[in-house]
């Protein structure tokens, strides 16, 4: 199978690619037609369907794996696939990680680390309660490693909510050595659990996008739920360190106008949040480094860095 | 017993009165002394306790009610209270509702309209949570009643959170039929409950200040959440109308900067935020209306309304 | 005739339209032809006219209403018809009503509503004033009865500023009720002559556009202007009644940012204001439920409500 | 008579000063005596009356010019007259400039430079207008000669909306010759009447406090409602050259946060904008220079300039 | 040679103009081509090269000047040239002058202006320091003549800079004569120097973008900077006299928010920012009535001018 | 000699002592006497010298340090020293170190942290930059030893600065290694040279105040201009590391309202003044809680914190 970033005008192609989006149309004769969107993990295609009621063509929707044969051609310079044969792959036929943009970091490496910070844990009943979600649920577990940390903006890949959770908790490890007043434990636990929320506040890919919760609620009220829930199974875990590990998670924001109900009211809240705030800014500046590798000169304005950057020399 | 409020210089004065503050100071002479704070419903005043180890002075603390004997003096143009004598009053001597700032409603009557607001309620579900609340919770009850609304700006007495509830629930209410795309038992429903979070987010009269819990999750959260656990306790409560309830609640200050965590995403969330934003500012102008009564002029700039005001004429 | 909704590819239709816009164009060929929008109440379509120059083709200008003869075709996806022959239409050919967007509620059945606000008004004098613009200035009440609430954003139809003013004065009418502080006639006033510069700050319908005076006042100051001439015909209005009201005209948008050159300094305007703001945006919202009928999902970002938004359920 | 700034401790003084407030106390004791505030263009004076029943001792009130005797002693590090003998001043006994902070400059040479301006006008229906104004009312023309400003921040004194006024016009017909697109008589007529609302916005000296009609409407309507009266009495004013006045007028504070209830739609408002927010920070500067007079460092933060400045060496 | 702004469908045209982009790209069959934009000092205009390979088409590059034949053509609306022949010009044979936008004052007369203001400097060292940048240094007038004072927004011309410097100065001396506390050879000089970063923050026309240093440091720091190595040129320069230039310079902008380090501390470095951002904000007032000139109506919403404008009748 | 935090009422002090400021009154009886303060370490503390025509008393000025003798006595609740004796101390009879704030961390030793960081630079270039300012300049090091990072806020004692510029630039190197594409040599070197520009903002220990050139140029600029003064003795420098560098410098406060010239347009200029926001507001919240030491409630709203915080339990 090519990949869909490799794709040149006028080859042929047949693969089994992800049906992004789909949707019907007529052409100004009143001929019916299909506009699809494929995706793989190195980009995404416009195709058309001019004959959809021919033989070759089975029925399919979006989200559905379909393996296609095609023409590409060009169009308005962009490049396009005129699709002939259609058929929904079976499960086995496919490897979703093929489909999906992914973490660059191994998951499991990544989940490991995440177990590592969480075996060093001195505190009982903090770690008891990180155990309920890291060690003992595994739907919980399933979904957090491939959650993204959002569904745009960074971090918007499979494994990017583990990837983001293990970099702020790392962070927040170091300000502990660093700066003495911060509780180690207090800190470390609540980088872990800060965006637990976003396991159900977005959906799974491939669709990713806000889930009705999500939407009403958001991740940080979701989370603070979550570890109220979770910390009832815990037995003799304090209502005092609950009410503290709640208050990180709900400050994590930094401010009212960034979503936190509350501004941090403890050092380790200060210290996440700028922990979370750091790890999101130097992500940002470098899917953007990413994006423009190769360019030598200034990328134009960028909006989430309010300025124009270039790569340093 | 005469009132605070009466007090003249040369008063010879006998009675019962809460303390609102106290602490030990010591003379130029190197004398200790203490200075008190007595207050009543109508006001409160500076005292001194100059022998502090004389036979008719017995120990009590900030909050006690005490029984004193004094006389009041003119110091820098203020007046002052030099204590003879104290004792701590028992339970039975004082009604409290003596010594507190009050609604000017009747608490009973208040809660009487809620409680036939409540009956209006024609969904099951959410009749039945806000029994669980209203009806069956008398710890809730009786804390719910004495509450304020908020520490100081508006609303700041014993039965204020009562009365800004009732209000603001009169305001859905009257919005419900005026706008028949509100859904009126939603609308109704959370603005009884909008702000329950308030009885535990600030402590009991005489006290009132923010609490632990307060200061750390706020009345917001800490209000979708009690939301949260009673609904469980109601059969067949459906997740979505949960969902939607505590929307309301966590959006009800409108604007993220005003430390709501979501902005209105429903059409009752929406007409809620606008009830309590205007009772408030109508309370708030009353109050400095009443706090300015007599004078026939401007009163000068008032922060909680950005500007200069007047009664109208 | 159809109405436009209703218009499918391949019609053929002959009616009498509204003529929105038209302007001239040249083919790449170099033949002229005219592109023309026509309108009735249930939306607009784009048209051409190809042949310019042919017999049955009459001259007409934006905003006649034009009786034409065409065929439906599809373009790009959007439906778009070719005219073949127009004749503009005579003044009783056609209701003005069936081509422009209007108000769901009768106009006159709302202005009765009004009337019985301005006959409740107990002040001999505001009632005076009140009588001057209401009962009185016919070629004002005709104006008011047609006039848009707004160019764009919320209650922009025939007869919206009308249906505003009768909703925000139904809420001053609540809140001078439930709030005891509040001058009921003056608020009640105020209500219904808070817009009133809109009259003249937009141009009747079809047009519906910023006139010059609008450009350059706006209708804030306007309307304080129209207040402070008719008062000037009312024998005895006191001065200090027409500044109480004027200030409650020009502070009605809360806020200076928002336009008001004064904040509310009188309990009346704050009021006002509030009530103003509250109906502007259960409107928006309801207009954007309406937009979304049928939608059982998130509608999307709504810049006026600053967030993601769906119906209740 | 000796100016208060000379007075020093143990003088003995006698002479006319200005009433600026007078409110009656009592002595720890419950000995009345009047606390009274005198002033003189050079500064003002805390007094005390302690015998306030003696024969020596007429009655006065606030605002009246009195004549005294009384002795000056040192309290708290400050210096205070102890009154002995009190008489309310005929009208002709002092001269009211020298009790009053006063322009620098000549009152009737900038009225001259004013009235020369208006002479430069060609446009007839403006110089008839400004005429209207500067020539024919000769109430409004005493009270512009003597209002201020501004109650506080810069032009405070006597003069001071006209050496304002002078000086924004003086600007607009530098603007007018260097910009060409800006039509001279527009601008320089807007500049002489931006500020005309503040003759009724502000009450005469020495009072100098914001009026009712002030407070409720402001300057800038105020000033736009007088050029409207106005107007009409100058026969063949066009309705467009005034809406084209009133809308500088209205725009003059150029954006809506500082009060304007509209934006510079044009480049005469824009300019007239840029006049008047160049020279009140100049004059503040000025005016901060002079309170500094004499100091080589820095003056500390600066809160109309929001900054530190020091006098340029 | 005829102007772009003449072109019309259907043109032979030949002559030389400025190639502003040049790229290549496919057409749907699969041949190369150039999309080419030509520029003169009247427009700019979209070109075709469709046989890129023929004898008649030489190679060029962006900013080339070049000698064309083709033929205008209308393409969905807009024209376009079809270019049959091209040939890079030499430098002869065009005059810079037609090609690029340019101030409408004649250079050399604004040069001769500024000069004539450096010699208006009485302070002998800040004259000297103006000498060594606009007598002395050959390159840096060469460049500063040319250089516009923006990439976009105003004054986006060639001269654009000499003429802002020029139009600010004015503004400046115009101050200093009627503020007295202005130090008239400070502020002129600040004023003579303020912009002078902008000569190597922007490259030189036709290319007109920021170059990497003044992306990473901005004019007003290298303008500073540049102040700072001339200065130390001139002996006796005093360490005060420069600081205070320097921070005039850093100044400018008034605001931090604008990209000023420091807010004005010293009354020139006040008057400096007023001069410059009035003269800013006529000059864009004075391009918007250009480029809509002949518009009788409201010209739409001016992003720079936060409104909606239109000429003065 | 005792030290000013354990002085008591009654107490006979001698000893040397830092005058902080020092200025003459008068009497009421119009005796003149002297106001002086006194510090240490450990405090500071309001003093009288009544008889300062006395043979014991010797003259002194603000910032000497002067050997006392003196009488502790109580007034209106505040400590005051009487003082009998003074005499000027010669400098080798105090340890400066005693009488100002300092770093808790020894100075020597921070320094020789610094020092391993700079010999950590692999890039020659940077090396031998950083060596002309921490190695050869002796001068620049004694300074840089001693300053404070503020005159206010955090960091706010002898080392202070060095301090923060460590703290810093340890956590630049802790991202250079979590984020592989920041260049470690350039962030480090931005790191340790960020703040040196307040070497000279702040005058020395125990003035401590800003200097003139701090006031017109600030520590950003200043900060810049070093670095471009040293590079230039760093033969081979390039100009495009100096720029990156000096960009770094000028932007990291992070944003244009905070003071930087720029917005960080490279991604060591991004993570450096994230590692100086962190490390800054990590101190506040430290030293808040010294300040709090031993209080276990809520602390009180923090401005620089923007909320009401606590210790963590």
């Amino acid at each position: 199978m090519k990949y869909i970033q490799e794709f040149r005008e006028g080859d042929h192609v047949a693969g089994i690619y992800l049906c992004k989006q789909k949707n019907s149309a007529v052409t100004k004769n009143g001929k019916p037609y299909d506009n699809v969107i494929l995706q793989d993990k190195t980009g995404s295609i416009d195709c058309k369907i001019w004959d959809v009621g021919s033989a070759g063509i089975c029925d399919f929707d979006a989200l559905d794996y379909v393996d296609i044969v095609g023409e590409v051609s060009s169009f308005n310079g962009a490049l396009q696939v005129s699709i002939k044969r259609t058929r929904v792959a079976g499960e086995g036929e496919y490897d979703p990680r093929d489909y999906l943009p992914v973490s660059e970091r191994d998951i499991d490496e990544m989940y490991k680390e995440l177990l590592g910070y969480v075996g060093d844990i001195s505190n009982h009943y903090l770690k008891a309660l990180l155990d309920e979600f890291f060690v003992k649920d595994e739907a919980f577990i399933k979904r957090f490693k491939q959650a993204s940390a959002a569904k745009s903006v960074h971090h918007c890949f499979v494994g990017g909510l583990l990837e983001n959770t293990v970099s702020v908790a790392n962070l927040c490890r170091y300000y502990a050595a660093k700066y003495p007043m911060l509780k180690k434990d207090l800190v470390v636990s609540a980088a872990l659990l800060h965006d637990i929320g976003k396991v159900y506040e977005i959906s799974s890919f491939p669709e990713n996008d806000y889930t009705d919760e999500g939407n009403l609620l958001g991740h940080i009220v979701m989370g603070s739920n979550m570890v109220g829930k979770k910390a009832a199974k815990v037995e003799g875990f304090s209502k005092s360190d609950l009410l503290q590990l709640q208050h990180c998670i709900l400050a994590h924001h930094g401010k009212l106008e960034f979503g936190s109900p509350k501004t941090p009211a403890l050092v380790e809240a200060l210290a996440l949040s700028y922990a979370d705030d750091t790890d999101a800014k130097m992500e940002t500046f470098k899917e953007i480094l990413e994006n423009n590798s190769g360019n030598p000169g200034w990328f134009g304005f960028q909006k989430f860095l309010d300025g124009n950057v270039r790569a340093t020399r």
